[in-house]
């Protein structure tokens, strides 16, 4: 950030007045400007036993598997906004989705409020932004070709409450070396 | 927004290409500016069978109650965020926070996700945001003075599972009226 979104002014970098964190300042118009971490909402769609994961036709990580997962809206809510990216990345659409995960990654400012649930039909596809889409049984998950550590750290969770035979609410950070 | 906080042009809001939704735009620079959700990050701190919150002595609502809560930062998790939260504005310490409720409020692209979890001693005060912190047993929550829907809907489950003998954890979206 160099200037002020509101008037144009060059911004500086300080620590506002009763705040301990520097934050982007306009010395003209006195709009003090927030930077906060985003919410990445995903879902594993399920049908008959295995899991729709997509492979992304977009950088970062293109040609890697991912389950389907985005950036929240304003407007939406994170349930909503899981949905849709399942959607849109997979042509699935999910129903009754369950939380089952919540993972900060607090070096890159993002939380991954992830949900699982069964697909409404065994319809899917790949969207604008996959190659594919394709169904994976949980011993056939291509974890050499996961796009993302928070992703394969997800889908072992999964795999791992699969196996136990029961499902929790996963809340967890991942360390700097994995964000 | 009105200027491109990268070069300081002016925005225009429109569809980028390959995006479905309008965002504010450089036609200078080409940045494009995505305006997401915050994520608020709150505590329900217990000791003895009783629940801390804190009157609020900033606007909006000041003057009247909530659990401490606030805008959770980039460099932390959600969970230290809660935690950080208590000690500012009730300066009361929580260890072993466990999730409880992930309420979105859709129309003013917030995302609340709240702790409960045991105080790690009986030692609370008023932070500088606060009037005064206090312990409410569960019959004594100040109900017709509670700051925000959001918190009387957290506090009121809160309740419900006390009450049932089974914390859960609640996942559900606000309608727009109570945002």
């Amino acid at each position: 950030m160099n200037y002020c979104s509101a008037c144009g002014a060059p911004v500086t970098k300080k620590v506002p007045e009763g705040d301990n964190l520097p934050r982007f300042v306009c010395e003209i118009c006195r709009a003090i400007h927030y930077h906060n971490p985003k919410i990445v909402a995903g879902c594993i769609p399920e049908w008959g036993g295995e899991i729709l994961l997509c492979r992304r036709a977009i950088e970062p990580k293109s040609g890697l598997w991912t389950f389907p997962a985005g950036f929240m809206e304003i407007g939406e809510s994170i349930e909503q906004a899981a949905a849709r990216e399942t959607l849109e990345e997979a042509q699935a659409q999910v129903e009754r989705i369950s939380l089952f995960a919540v993972l900060s990654l607090p070096h890159i400012g993002q939380a991954y409020l992830v949900f699982r649930g069964p697909m409404s039909s065994p319809n899917f596809g790949a969207g604008e932004e996959s190659l594919e889409a394709q169904l994976f049984s949980l011993s056939a998950v291509p974890w050499d070709q996961i796009a993302f550590p928070v992703v394969k750290d997800v889908l072992r969770r999964y795999v791992d409450d699969v196996t136990r035979g029961e499902f929790q609410v996963h809340v967890a950070s991942l360390p700097d070396r994995l964000c």
